[in-house]
Formats: C-alpha cells, sequence, structure tokens
C-alpha cells in the first residue's frame, strides 16, 4: 500500500517521479480500511466518482495547479457537488447543487476531494463527540475526545487519510482539534474565505479553516480558497499577501489569565515558551476582556445566532441532545438581550486595544485542557466551554488566528499553541507560525 | 438689533469689521424673545456663562479658529458641560461632567454654544412632535410638523437663532428637519464624528449631524468634530479629504420605487432634476432592497436596539407615550429575531451592491411627505414612519449622505432632496451639494 508523503512538496516530488493520484488514492482507501474508525468520514466518493475526478485531472503542472493531486478531506458542514450534506444532522441531508466556492477553487487547483467528515452536529462544539454516528477516535489518544466541532477532518489529517482538510471555525471548531491532534489549524480572518455554501452555525463568524502537517501547506490550501464572492453576504477579502519575516515581539496571558488544567498542560506550555526561536520577545498581557468576549460567545445572547442559523432547519427532536439543549437556551434571550450583548462586545473590543501596543501577535495555548471521553460524558457541557477560553473571542474581536502543535507533554499527548493577530495578519501569523515549529522541532 | 449674517464667511468678514461676539449673542437673545417660540430651546446658557464664553475666546484668527464666534446650537441628547442633558425626557435629566468630544472641538474652534435644542424624546421619531415641550414650530409651514428628531435644532437654524447647530441621525433625524426647514443637513459617515457623550437611540448607527445654510459651512462645522476618539466604542475615522469636483452619475429611484405624497411634492422632486448642474447623467435605479432595508429598521427587531440602549433609562411612565408605546414593540422580538434581522440586513446589503454600479451617488427625495400638525394628532406613527422612506437605510447601510434644500414645491414651501454615497464620500457629496445648490439658485 502506498503511503501517503508527509507534505504536498513531497507528494508533488512523488509525482513529478512518476507516482499516480490513483495509486494514492487507493493506498487512502487502503489505510481507511486498516483503520478501522467508521466515525471519520460520513460519506465517501464512490469508486467511479474518484475515477472520474483523477480523470478530469489536468496535466501534472503544480505551478499552474497547486493542489494538483492533492487529496482534502472536507468536514459535512461544507458543500460539495455529488455527496449529500448533512452537518451530522441526518434530518438535514441534502444533495447540493453546487460545491461551496471554496472547494470549487481547490478542485480548480487540482485538489481531490477524499470525502465528508464526521463534527459535532451543526458545528456546535469543540468536544467532537456531539455527533449521532460513531465518534472519531482522537488519531493521539483514543481515550480522549477528538475535539470539534470539525473532529472528522482533524483525525483524517493526523490518521494520513488526507493530506490536508477543511473545518469551519466560528468558536474554535479550526484550532481544538488541530491541538488535541497534532495538527496545524490555520482560521484565517473572518470572510477571507467565502463562506457560501457552509451550513450555518454564526453566520456573521464562520470561517472556513484548514488543517494541515505544515504551515505551508496550510497556506498553500488557504492561498487558493481565498477571496471575495459576490454572492456572498458574508464576504470580506483581505489584502492576503505572503508568508514573509516572522514576528518577534509576542504578547502572552500574564500569570491570572494563564488557564491550564494539570501538571501536562502546564509542563508542555512551559516547554513550548522555552523553545521558542532566537530574537522572539516575550511580553506578558493582561486578557481580562478578551476572556469576557469569550464567555459571551456562549453565555449571553449570541446563542441566538445559532438558532436563528439553523435551529428552524430541523424539529427539535431530530436534533442530538446536547445540540438540541444548547440552542433551546436562546429562548432564554429577548431581542433587546441580543443588542445589549452586540453593545458590551464593542465595549469590550474597545478594551482589547491596549492590549496590542507593543506586541505583534499574542502566544496562547490552543486550549487549556484535554478532556477524556469519560469527563464528556459525565458532564457534556462544561469541559466544552473551558476548551474555548482562548479560541471563542477571536472572531467575535475580527482576528486572525494560527494553531501549531508544541513540544509533546510529558506523558506524550499533544499539545498546542496559538498565535492570534489583528485582521489581514494572516501571511505573519503563518510566518510566524513555521518559525515556531521550526524553534520547537529543533 | 444686530441681525445675524448668513454664513460664517460672512460673519468672519464682519467680526474683521469690527463687530463683537457679544453683539451678535445679544441679537440672538432680541430675535429669540421677538420669536416667541418656546419650543426651540430646552435650556440655554446664563448672561453669565456666555459673557464667559466671550471671554474665553482667544483673540480673533478664524484661520487658527475656524468657528471664531460662530454660534451653535446643540441638540439636548448631546451633551455640554454646564448645562444638563434630558433627551426631552425630564426623569432623565442629568449634568455632564464634560462636554461631548463633538462639542468639546466644537468650542476650541472657536464656537459659542447658544443653548440646548428640542427634540422627539430619546431622538425616536423623524416629525419633532413627540415631546413633553412645547412643540417647535416649522420655521417655514407652522401649521406642519417641524421634522425631527432633530427639530430644535433644525428650526434654531432656520429662524436665524443660530448660525450652525448639531443634530443626530440615526434614522434621518437629521434629514428630514432639514428638508422640512429649507436647511442643509449633512449626515456623515458613520462613526466619522465620535458619538462619547452622545444619550444612545441606536449605538451600532447614531452619527451627529450638521444642520446649516450652505453646505459649506456644514463641512466646516463637521471639519472640526471629524475624528478618532479612543475611548468611544462606536469611533471609525475615516479619511476626510476636501470637497472636490462634483459628481456628475447619479442614481434615482425609478418610477416604481418613487415616493412622493401629492403633487406638490412631486411637482418640486420634478422642478429639482429640471435644474441639476450641467454635466449631471441620471440612471434609474431599483431600490427595492434599500427600502426594504427602511422598513428593518422600525418594522423588525431593530427597535430592540433602541430598547437596550434607552429603555432602562426611566421607568416607562416618564416616557412620552408614542415614544414608550414603541419600545413596548422591542418585546415581541426574541434574541433569534434579532440575529435573524442582522442576517437579513447582510443579505439585502450584498442586493443593494449592483445598483452602485456605474453611479457615483444615489439622489433621492429627502421625504416623500410632510405632514400637517393635524395629520400627526390623527395618526402619530403612520406619517412618521413615511418620513424615513428613503432615510432609513442610510445607516443601516453604512453610508453617508447629504440634504439639501431643493426649489420650492408650487405652494411655497421648502423641499430637500438627499446625496447618498458609500462610506467616506462624505467630501465628495459635500461638494456636490454645493453644485446642486448652485444649480437650484440659478
Amino acid at each position: 500500500m502506498t503511503a501517503l508523503p508527509a507534505s504536498i512538496a513531497a507528494l508533488h516530488a512523488a509525482y513529478a517521479g512518476g507516482l499516480a493520484p490513483a495509486a494514492v488514492m487507493a493506498g487512502l482507501e487502503a489505510r481507511h480500511a486498516a483503520l478501522g474508525d467508521p466515525g471519520i468520514y460520513l460519506s465517501r466518493p464512490s469508486t467511479a466518482a474518484i475515477a472520474a475526478a483523477l480523470a478530469a485531472l489536468p496535466p501534472f503542472d503544480p505551478a499552474r495547479y497547486p493542489l494538483w493531486g492533492v487529496p482534502v478531506a472536507v468536514k459535512d458542514n461544507i458543500d460539495v457537488a455529488g455527496m449529500p450534506t448533512t452537518a451530522a444532522c441526518p434530518a438535514h441531508a441534502y444533495s447540493p447543487a453546487e460545491s461551496a466556492p471554496a472547494v470549487a477553487r481547490l478542485v480548480a487547483a487540482g485538489a481531490i476531494i477524499t470525502g465528508k467528515t464526521n463534527l459535532d452536529q451543526f458545528a456546535t462544539g469543540l468536544v467532537g463527540v456531539r455527533t449521532p454516528h460513531p465518534i472519531p477516535r482522537n488519531a493521539c489518544a483514543p481515550d480522549r475526545v477528538p475535539g470539534g466541532s470539525s473532529s472528522g477532518s482533524a483525525v483524517a489529517v493526523a490518521q494520513g487519510l488526507a493530506l490536508l482538510s477543511l473545518g469551519t471555525d466560528t468558536a474554535g471548531s479550526g484550532r481544538v482539534p488541530a491541538a488535541l491532534n497534532g495538527l496545524v489549524g490555520l482560521k484565517p480572518s473572518v470572510g477571507a474565505i467565502p463562506s457560501r455554501g457552509v451550513v450555518p452555525a454564526c453566520p456573521s463568524l464562520d470561517c472556513i479553516s484548514v488543517f494541515a502537517r505544515s504551515v505551508d501547506d496550510a497556506w498553500a490550501c488557504y492561498a487558493v480558497m481565498a477571496g471575495a464572492d459576490d454572492r456572498d453576504p458574508w464576504s470580506r477579502p483581505i489584502e492576503l499577501g505572503t508568508p514573509g519575516a516572522a514576528l518577534t515581539r509576542l504578547g502572552i496571558p500574564r500569570a491570572a489569565d494563564l488557564h491550564l488544567d494539570g501538571s501536562a498542560q502546564r509542563a508542555a506550555w512551559d516547554a513550548a515558551l522555552a523553545r521558542l526561536p532566537a530574537g522572539v520577545t516575550l511580553v506578558e498581557r493582561d486578557l481580562t476582556p478578551f476572556l469576557e468576549v469569550a464567555r459571551l460567545l456562549y453565555e449571553g445572547a449570541f446563542v441566538a445566532e445559532r438558532d436563528a442559523a439553523f435551529g428552524a432547519l430541523v424539529p427539535p427532536e431530530a436534533m442530538h441532545p446536547v445540540t438540541r439543549r444548547i440552542i433551546a437556551g436562546a429562548a432564554r434571550f429577548t431581542a433587546t438581550d441580543a443588542f445589549r450583548g452586540l453593545h458590551r462586545l464593542a465595549e469590550l473590543r474597545l478594551a482589547t486595544l491596549p492590549a496590542w501596543a507593543g506586541i505583534d501577535a499574542l502566544l496562547v495555548p490552543t486550549a487549556p485542557n484535554f478532556p477524556t471521553l469519560a469527563e464528556l460524558e459525565a458532564d457534556p457541557i462544561g469541559p466544552n466551554a473551558r476548551l474555548g477560553t482562548y479560541t471563542n473571542f477571536v472572531n467575535l474581536l475580527d482576528l486572525a488566528a494560527l494553531a501549531v502543535p508544541a513540544p509533546l507533554r510529558p506523558d506524550g499527548l499533544p499539545f498546542g499553541v496559538t498565535l492570534i493577530g489583528p485582521r489581514a495578519s494572516d501571511a505573519a501569523l503563518a510566518a510566524t507560525g513555521s518559525a515556531l515549529m521550526e524553534g520547537f522541532a529543533a
């Protein structure tokens, strides 16, 4: 069975040396069968559909088709023509007439779609277990949550079933599963990739995100998808740029704002800080307003944005019980509460501004905790909320973020850190994330 | 009694010729007494306070102090140190510790504040009659509404009690009263002037606006107030620029979207179009999505933004009955409705974009109607809503606008038209508004 090369560059080198995409796809099929994890994919293209996709590939020309022959898994809340979209809610299944623009751009760049991946239903969750289907197994710790909501997409890349995958990231769904499976998770500036063709969670915040093994590969995928879409009300293209010099002045949480559960998480954070590239200076920052914004997302009226987006798509009884319970919580809030929440967000955004003085980006743990499946069974809400401590505020504050794997914890489990920067800092964060990973690997 | 010169330039020329600001202020005092309209001002500075303000003026230097000795009236929902702020709700009266930044900038530029003006309570209304105080009399038609919510500010300038005045404009409160009193009403890009120190109506939309007799004078006042404020969550400064060449490609409502009540309004619109400057080309536009956005503001959940802003400031029984009824309407809407409204707004904004292709700005009637006081007494809601047809959508779509007086109606009553352009088009609209007024006067 043909192993999947570890990067786009290696894959393209292999193609240049004669490897056939069909052999790669057959290898992925065999790997998936051998893995025995029925929770990763919710649907996969037929053998005939894959053959047709391969036959439609233009001649090998990676300069012109930067994702030529690259297998990409797609979260099942993003439309791919020819496969159902379900958002992990079978009652909502539909057959999209066309692919989401982001997916169409990937395919036009040569990507081969490997299947639609499992998720926390309607992308509501950071754990990956809120699905009526089997739960994808965490690629590094089978007794722990895979992370969500983009669980299947993260596990697919971590298990070598695809070189890249698409998630979506509203509250952290593209970053938390990256951290918990040892991957890069690129969360673009809001609106930089069109979100048309995505089952909405919070339409004003939803971002398509990328999982990859390296920042270079994540960036290549992002660069193909980014750009305006004149049919998407939420499209807000940015000047993309290209990753250049790494940022050096990083703000980290002051002690009072450093939330890490257990000695292993804490040791991993300390180890990451100890292995930063030369030239990086760290400055402690008061993150109080950031963390209050994070709490707004689920503890306040913002849950009603989810209700507005998908609460009426299916009857309540067709929802996962935890999802249903969260959405039912929206009924507590009036329209007046909603606007009070938006006004409070504006005040808090203002209060975050001083933290940016003198730094180029924030560096935070991607998640404070790494819950076991047993913990989630005992309390399906608490550990999930905790996972969003450093992710929930990012889209509400219109920021960009990049999660990268850090040195393993003392117990060998993965740990991740996230760079957060102003809107349109995506390329600078990518350059910095690459430098961090080099430092961690040294 | 010293008459007030008709422009800043004329006033400054008179000052240069020896006129004393104290004589101007005494003239205004006499004019106010002679006018016998107790509805214009809610409070006025004491004689001693005016004397102190005059004594604090730097030596005459209009280049350095562009509003030196210029009398400016301020709507009573904007803080002026030393005078109470009430928003026309006596139960909400408070003594501000400092002036709003916009007012402080005016005073620093030499302006003399003449008093705080009446308004539709909490700036909620376009008629000017929703006040517990006497209603300011329309300066041109005493049996008709003065327009609101900035009624007192518009009438003060129209009656020669101030050369400039500040209004606020959320739904049209800076444009409708301009049209109904034959004035210029400048509604800046949202956030270009800090709205800190303003009693909020809809904080995400509230703009300080300017009433003046000419676009030049309105611009001079605006330019002094514009700029960032780092304590205002809603501050979004623009590149102000200076009025240069007039725009020539103007979009007007197609017949189906042209709302004008009665033959006098229609004749005035036709007369305005007949007297546009040479070089202007008119293109009819489908305004369906704009007009649907306008209806969102009062017919949908957005009324809850007002409830969130001021609904809890005073007990319901302390509110004007009509204001109370409007605010009570917010209770019909859930937080889910609020987010559905925001999502619908995003879709409609997208739907408005094609209308901008091939035009530089829109030109619309400022208001379709000109209600009598009797009509308002019979129906306090309907004619008010109608007045916002061409104004309500502007801030929700993040646009700039400039209302200018057009040729009088056949019955001698004022009529106005409004230029509407993209965010930050303020200077271009000003240049165009001046050109229009020259054409109308020719």
